[in-house]
């Protein structure tokens, strides 16, 4: 069997451990936490964050990074975005040949605005790194782990790497595509975080499922108008990390940014949804740095703009909601279009 | 205050008529029955359709077709697709002015392929008709009723008239967007259906959101690809009657199409489900017209063609859904470009 690295074993990387186990993977899977490796490796389970799952005996926990990566040439990177740069700066210190590296977290840096594979590039020496690529699209960890059926994409500009990557994780419950579009991919991926939290105060306002949809829909023509305006491929916003992840991340009662807009609409506080969840809620961070990049790249993002407000400016979620309703009148073709226009 | 006429009193009509009704219009609402009728005029109720809402006094009903239309120059026309052509048949005996006609029916006629507006240009000789209006979008008839903020789109070659008709229906809870698409607007309403009976599917076999979200990013697809080729602008499946109100009834449980799935994914016949649900199940009847029409016309529509082994050739839906992910693998923009390269 083959070896391979996961690093990070929370739900997303140990779902995506199981998956390379099932494809007769020998999956060494870095973890933080002793307590955990040794859950892994005596009980294989990984309770806290898939309860009730049992892995396979071929996913194998290790304490320590030098040995997880020791002679494998593909590393699964599934550590918080907020936690790359430290986690890459110990990899750099011991690892000696070039990898290629799957990274499968969202977000977009606050202040630098850059995106998760320039963060990587910048962390990883050329002579250590062999491709980066991205993993991403409609999936929620504890579907892939029951191995319920689930589609995803993995985007790298060398198609050659992509398509190596998805024969490693295909399998007849993961559908894997490819597109050779990073930008779009991970644009789509850190800015539905926004979307989910305007879905959550819609609905914690009490609004139903015709005013859901029109946030959506609406919501995802801004995110492609900043993607392609990044130098995104706006077909990508019309694919599975585009709109698939989208309709997941605000459809489902288990998104945590869905969870944090419903406490919202309901009249808590920014602070007390954040004290009350106890955990980052990825769409607050994201939210600002998009309206940062949409001011500075001078691209339309009403809802955006309307979350921020009421993250940021203590605005009314119900005004902010009501004052989307009554923009001018629009006709649909010319502002979709606009989308293209920037391409 | 200037008349208008909804012609049926469904729940949409109805929902409809409170719209006009809110803008100062006096509302002709005609019903086929008496009952009703009388109902609407002496309760201002419409129990049957939007229990528990109270209508606008301003909402009138009528029994008699020439009547209702006397001095009207637009009519909403609410009836069942099926039902279009008598009624616009009785509507020709008496009509002597020409009638600005805004429809709100989803389908494809079986055997002839037309779309409602075509059907409606069929009916209607041309001096009686000023110009065919197609209102569509995510909208459950409640929750208009009730007020909740709804977006919808009305498409008129004649941008003239489909301006018209936003200005009319537009308030602080409707917001409506024009588009000049009306093959790619009625293409949408249509064809949604079939996905939705397919989302139904896959929620009864117990599969996930992202086996769901899934099918509802690659039926999108699918029914795009359909529509270019019938001469649809691609961007209005990136809209509101594209990809917002196939969110809609995807993920309603209120949906007609979806519960009929689900009950197929449950294990029941066609015939069990159609029995048991007591009324038209509009994504049957489309299934099979775009079958044939995707055929005819040589475009690649993969959950229609499974979803139609389910429904016509005893497929078993569970084989059904798992040959869509066993499929060969794809290289995602290259296959939604194909959309693209039929325009």
């Amino acid at each position: 069997m083959k070896n391979v690295a996961v690093i990070g074993a929370g739900s997303w990387g140990t779902a995506l451990a199981m998956v390379l186990a099932d494809n007769d993977y020998t999956v060494r899977l870095w973890a933080h936490k002793e307590v955990q490796i040794k859950e892994i490796n005596e009980a294989h389970t990984n309770e806290k964050y898939l309860p009730g799952v049992t892995l396979p005996t071929n996913v194998i926990g290790y304490s320590s990074l030098s040995e997880t990566l020791n002679g494998i040439s593909t590393m699964i990177l599934a550590v918080p975005t907020k936690a790359i740069r430290e986690v890459l700066g110990k990899i750099r210190e011991t690892q000696t040949e070039p990898i290629t590296i799957v990274h499968v977290s969202k977000g977009i840096e606050p202040e630098t605005f850059k995106r998760v594979s320039e963060v990587i590039k910048e962390e990883m020496p050329l002579h250590l790194l062999k491709d980066v690529v991205v993993l991403s699209g409609p999936s929620h960890a504890e579907e892939v782990s029951r191995r319920q059926p689930t589609t995803v994409t993995v985007a790298c500009e060398n198609m050659q790497a992509a398509e190596e990557i998805q024969d490693m994780f295909i399998n007849g419950n993961l559908r894997v595509y490819t597109n050779p579009d990073v930008v779009g991919v991970e644009i789509g991926g850190a800015l539905k975080n926004i979307i989910a939290l305007a879905a959550g105060i819609t609905d914690g306002l009490g609004y139903g499922d015709n005013a859901k949809a029109a946030l959506i829909t609406r919501g995802l023509a801004e995110i492609a108008r900043l993607g392609v305006a990044m130098g995104a491929n706006s077909l990508t916003f019309a694919g599975l990390t585009g709109i698939g992840d989208l309709i997941v991340t605000c459809t489902s009662v288990h998104s945590r940014n869905w969870r944090a807009g419903n406490l919202l609409g309901k009249g808590h506080s920014l602070d007390e949804v954040l004290e009350n969840m106890g955990m980052v809620v990825e769409g607050v961070r994201t939210t600002k740095a998009a309206y940062q990049l949409a001011k500075k790249m001078n691209v339309s993002m009403p809802i955006t703009n309307a979350l921020y407000d009421v993250l940021f400016n203590n605005k009314d979620p119900k005004e902010a909601v009501d004052s989307l309703m009554a923009r001018g009148k629009t006709h649909e073709i010319e502002d979709l279009a606009s989308i293209l226009a920037k391409e």
